[in-house]
């Protein structure tokens, strides 16, 4: 297939030059767009038009000619595997390859900006656009996010990070007020973000439709200018969601420098107005558009020819990519992988196996170059070798149906092993509304009940972008195999997995709860009255269900393989301190399996003592090898001190405290294999003293601390030093109290000499 | 024993006469008392000096001559079952009578206002001073608070509802910020405090240590003048507690009214300056200073004799209110009562049968009258009748002591049963700090394990203020007493109960959690860097447990009889509209058990359908009655509209949402006997279209709806209304976006006519 030359050719910009000779009405004109997809040209000065398109996993170009509400009216490109495929694979190098894939086809496809990744964390498995987001933890997110950056902008296209920020809700997403305190923000919702526009520069960043702690995103200066540009250094331009801006004013101002769509000129209008009537400074616009012709001079290349896109090579990359993504999550007996040996009857069952699910609904679907069903892959397996029959056992629609299940279980009864494909329904996962529950629909699972009372070698293929519930039905199956929405590719993928040409390694990046009530944002999901309480604060995911200790399905980081690995001699050294302190880790991971496979070896690290909560254990790096049979290798990994730093809310700051750490190197953040101890010296950050500060920080200060208690338990401290009850009592007492309410028995003069002094 | 007749007797004064005779120098004095416990006087006008003085379970009048810090100088006085267990009572009656002794006690020591009773909200079971507070359902510590205030106030004496507000824990009390947001403030935490404001008119409120959304609660202006005087009609005098002001000035103008204890002066130089200069009205000391000498005027009663305190009969009280309120929590093969029938032999274990544990440390704790042991009310008992031995099996200081566990271990082999008492060492439940795990000490487990393998008829009786872990031994128990911290005549009721001449009829006001893990509190308690999110947000105690349906220990309102209760006959009837609203239920309640016993019939009410989440249920009504076997007793409730709804943020009220409400009534919150849906018509709370509210309100609307349907299916609609995906990511998106974005083809004339009109 031909790619498609759409963009036209310019010659770079020199910005202070084009932005002196535009007008104000034309600077206004160049912070909105000209129509849904494309920015405003210019012509006059030889601006172009540059064209942003949606596009997570695949490019969704939308035919010129149709109408621009349509999803289905996008040109043809190849379907990536989903997000919430893609984070479950937890390879880097997977995932700057797909980049590269997606900007080679915007590129050929005339796209100057995909949208896409999307950042967003897993907050609740009812969020109906988790299909497009990486995993529930934000080192997750951040690597595989800055891979999948760095794999687009390779080809001269930029990327945009999105939904910046804490859009991780579907339900009144326009209005809706995320909040949640600062420090949840910044280890929690911005960290992936800060990792990306850190490390891999992307030229946009898309700012959210909801608010955060009362403020829109798209409106929010302490995101956009603050944080974003002032703190993380980003350089590129803000674009807002479509539809995102209330107030193109406020937006401007607040550091947002392109509205999408276009509006008709009515927000350029306001723009012009509030500098004509001294609102605001037109610098305050050139600053903006400034970012507008840097963006797009980085992405039109008038000396670069385009690159013919080899659809063909992206279709084998897909199903890869759908292969390293899958999770294993049981495998009793090792059923899996089946043995196509002489004389095997396999049962085929469910209609996702003829008619796959592949991508989720909204803004990100796009019109596949072909699709790969398992059931036409695995029939062209089978050849000659064994036989395979197949039984729809459920309509896409749902409705219950005595024959279909009939036939399935007739199917089912005569057959060796019977591999049942279940998933969720399209509609349930979309953009612009949220889950009602983790169920799978209930015929679903009378068919599994059915299908396993006749034959109890059963394996359970899922298709699913958000996480289902799998606690109350997965006792029917020795095996389950959660596919994901996994593209184009996925069904030639699932019948890799199924028959063993490929050894599953996806590994899970958002936890599966045995119940919806057990997450950690239950009665906080979707929120009311215009509000969401993000009570949970940092407690989101494993870092949840692991200080609570709550038993669940699977746990985050979960995967099984056709083979096994042993962990072996971890040693770690610590050099340097504070800011500079690098903790190494070295150990050796060992095949010890039978075939070929690839390990996930993660890092979980624990502060042991901490002046503010922490979870019990956070993930800081992780790393996917393969290794042969027998074969081992050494795995070294690097920890930083912002690896063990919490954000003080006090301090506004990232902060190490010195101390013990725990550092656990494990296959899932409930199977921990090597566990060292390491101790990391950090300058204690006392606050300086004051007569206000408790008695007990004052108790613990190493020069007012014995002050103090030389003075309590001398002639003068009474009663408050003589009753130990008393003593814990006045432990939060300001000293200032302490003093009066002893009726000023307390000599403090030698107190007050310390306090503001530095410690 | 004598009363004592401490205070002075003076005419009432008129206090708008007063107050144009006191100078600026005097009000400002007045605002702060003259010492520890006493207001400031001026002779000159004849302004006595009033006292105030600790004391939810008892008159801890401190002597005079004493040390104004310690708590063991105060004055004889009846001591009473702390809060925790007349929260257990639900006894409206028993409160009222516990109030008016208190009342008399605190007149004839010359004590004009009591500092109780403590309302606030068990948030968290490691809350230090939970001893002090009646229960974590603001039902149950409204209404019986409300009788304490009436009982107390009926002597003469006001009372002082404390700790307003949200202070519900110790850790970093002085400081803290309680980040809460207003619905949960007033349908938990404010809602009892409202209860006893209007409807028992208590002459003082005490202002809280923390603060509330980031300001003190003493300095506080929406809860202390908007809220509390303006909402509620409050018409007394706020008072701090005890070196809660830190900023006079500004606690005087947000309407607190006196400052205690006092400050040599400081804070009135201040107040004075504050006038002199300008930067404060006198008139707002002069409000202040009118609410105290109506106080005043309240509490000195020149013509009124003082009565002599019957001490014994409050003994008495204290011995009855103790039974009512134990909780009996299990009770195998109905092991209790103790048949002390000829021959039977009991080996009564732990120190605490001796030495009891009856009350909390702090402010709170008295000096009893007396304390009866429950080791001297058996021994009395038993008599010549049956064989009785004791051994302590372990030291209040809780060392581990091998001889003491295998005498006690050796009494229990001989005896027919083993009557364990456990509970919490004395330091552990205090004001000024907070617990730290659920645990009873280690040793006292290892004890009941050995006692319970020499003898399988264990009775446990428990002694301790907050809820204790029960799941991880009460195996090792036929029988569990939960006897809470029951005040001088404890010991006395526990052999009552233990034998058959009380029957058990404390039920929980607080869930017994499996694990402190389960608590909703618990990643966010207490807080850190100086703020604590109540992220659970209203879903506290049972209302969390059970939407979030949690298996628990045992269940809020679960408390076992040795009769049982059938219940029967539920009817419902409603009448009136909304705000007139008057649901009535009638049912009977039949005793159907052996021995005449005291029932609690407990009324949840649920809202089957609200636009805000509602908790699965709700405890809105209460009773307790007395029936001898075989005995029926018709039972009424009538709950009014305020019953149904909920704190709007919104409309920042109280709104009743009309539709069905399920009314549950039954015997704990986990054991619902009978069930009845009312309907409750209201009116319909729309809120004005506007361009800008999402699609989806437009649909809902009784006008918009249709006219936006029509125009959307119609021409015009194209994409927007052919695809069902599409339309359902457009419901919360602003009609005026829907509009722009579908490049203004739909004509919105007919809207635009709706829009700002009431609905």
């Amino acid at each position: 297939m031909a790619t498609t030359k759409g963009f036209s050719v310019h010659d770079e910009m020199d910005v202070p030059v084009t932005l002196a000779a535009l007008t104000l009405e034309e600077k206004a004109a160049l912070l909105s767009g000209s129509e849904a997809w494309a920015s405003t040209p210019v012509e006059r000065l030889g601006i172009p038009s540059i064209t942003l398109t949606d596009g997570p996993h695949g490019v969704r170009r939308v035919d010129p000619g149709a109408e621009s509400f349509s999803f289905d009216a996008s040109l043809p490109a190849t379907c990536f595997p989903t997000a919430a495929a893609l984070g479950s694979s937890w390879d880097v190098d997977l995932l700057d390859r797909v980049g590269e894939a997606l900007g080679a086809e915007s590129r050929a496809a005339g796209v100057s900006v995909l949208l896409g990744p999307g950042l967003n964390i897993k907050r609740s498995p009812l969020c109906g656009r988790n299909f497009e987001y990486l995993s529930e933890d934000p080192v997750i997110s951040g690597r595989l996010g800055a891979a999948l950056v760095r794999g687009i902008q390779s080809r001269g296209v930029g990327a945009s990070v999105k939904h910046f920020a804490a859009n991780n809700q579907e339900t009144d997403r326009m209005q809706i007020s995320a909040e949640v305190d600062t420090r949840t923000l910044r280890e929690i919702y911005l960290a992936g973000f800060e990792h990306i526009v850190t490390t891999a520069q992307p030229w946009t960043v898309m700012a959210a439709y909801n608010k955060v702690n009362g403020v829109h995103a798209a409106q929010n200066s302490w995101l956009l200018t603050d944080v974003l540009r002032g703190e993380w250094g980003f350089d590129g331009l803000v674009v807002s969601d479509w539809g995102a801006v209330t107030d193109p004013l406020a937006a401007v101002v607040a550091g947002l420098d392109l509205e999408m769509p276009g509006t008709n000129g009515t927000s350029a209008r306001k723009l012009v107005q509030a500098v004509r009537t001294g609102i605001v400074e037109e610098s305050v616009l050139d600053q903006a558009v400034a970012r507008l012709l840097t963006l797009v001079n980085r992405t039109t290349h008038p000396h670069e020819p385009v690159q013919e896109v080899d659809f063909a090579q992206h279709h084998q990359l897909a199903r890869r990519a759908a292969a390293e993504s899958a999770v294993l999550l049981k495998n009793e007996n090792a059923l899996l992988p089946l043995d196509p040996g002489a004389g095997l009857t396999m049962a085929v069952i469910g209609e996702f196996a003829r008619t796959p699910r592949f991508q989720g609904a909204g803004s990100s679907r796009i019109n596949p170059i072909r699709v790969d069903s398992a059931l036409d892959a695995l029939t062209r397996a089978a050849g000659e070798q064994w036989t395979l029959s197949f039984a729809p056992g459920f309509t896409l629609s749902g409705e219950d149906d005595q024959d279909l299940l009939a036939q399935a279980v007739a199917e089912a009864a005569a057959a060796d092993v019977a591999v049942v494909f279940l998933g969720l329904a399209e509609g349930v996962e979309s953009e612009g509304h949220d889950r009602e529950h983790l169920h799978l629909p209930e015929v679903q699972i009378r068919l599994l009940e059915a299908v396993a009372e006749a034959n109890d070698q059963v394996v359970v293929v899922l298709a699913n972008g958000g996480v289902v519930e799998v606690a109350s039905w997965q006792h029917h199956a020795r095996a389950v195999l959660e596919g994901w929405l996994n593209g184009q590719a996925g069904g030639s993928a699932i019948a890799d997995l199924l028959l063993g040409h490929a050894n599953p390694s996806g590994r899970l990046a958002e936890t599966i709860p045995l119940r919806l009530q057990d997450n950690p944002s239950y009665l906080n999901f979707p929120g009311s009255a215009g509000t969401v309480l993000y009570g949970e604060r940092g407690y989101v995911g494993y870092r949840y269900y692991d200080a609570k200790d709550i038993p669940v399905a699977y746990p985050f980081g979960h995967g099984l393989s056709y083979t096994t690995f042993g962990y072996s001699d971890l040693r770690t050294t610590v050099e340097g301190v504070g800011e500079d302190a690098v903790v190494r880790l070295s150990l050796t991971v060992t095949n010890t399996g039978p075939v070929t496979g690839r390990e996930v070896v993660q890092v979980y690290v624990a502060d042991l003592a901490c002046s503010l909560d922490r979870p019990v254990r956070e993930l800081k790096a992780f790393t996917k090898l393969e290794l042969a049979p027998g074969q081992s290798a050494p795995v070294d990994f690097e920890l930083r001190a912002r690896d063990l730093s919490f954000f003080s809310p006090e301090h506004d700051r990232w902060v190490l405290e010195g101390g013990d750490f725990r550092i656990s190197v494990g296959a899932s953040s409930r199977d921990l294999r090597l566990t060292a101890t390491v101790t990391v010296d950090a300058p204690q950050l006392l606050r300086p003293l004051r007569m206000e500060s408790p008695v007990g920080e004052w108790l613990a200060h190493p020069v007012g601390g014995p002050l103090l208690r030389r003075m309590l338990s001398g002639a003068q401290g009474s009663a408050v030093a003589a009753d130990p009850t008393i003593f814990r009592m006045v432990e939060s007492l300001p000293l200032s109290r302490l003093v009066a309410m002893s009726g000023d028995r307390l000599d403090t003069a030698d107190l007050s000499r310390l306090v503001g002094r530095k410690p």
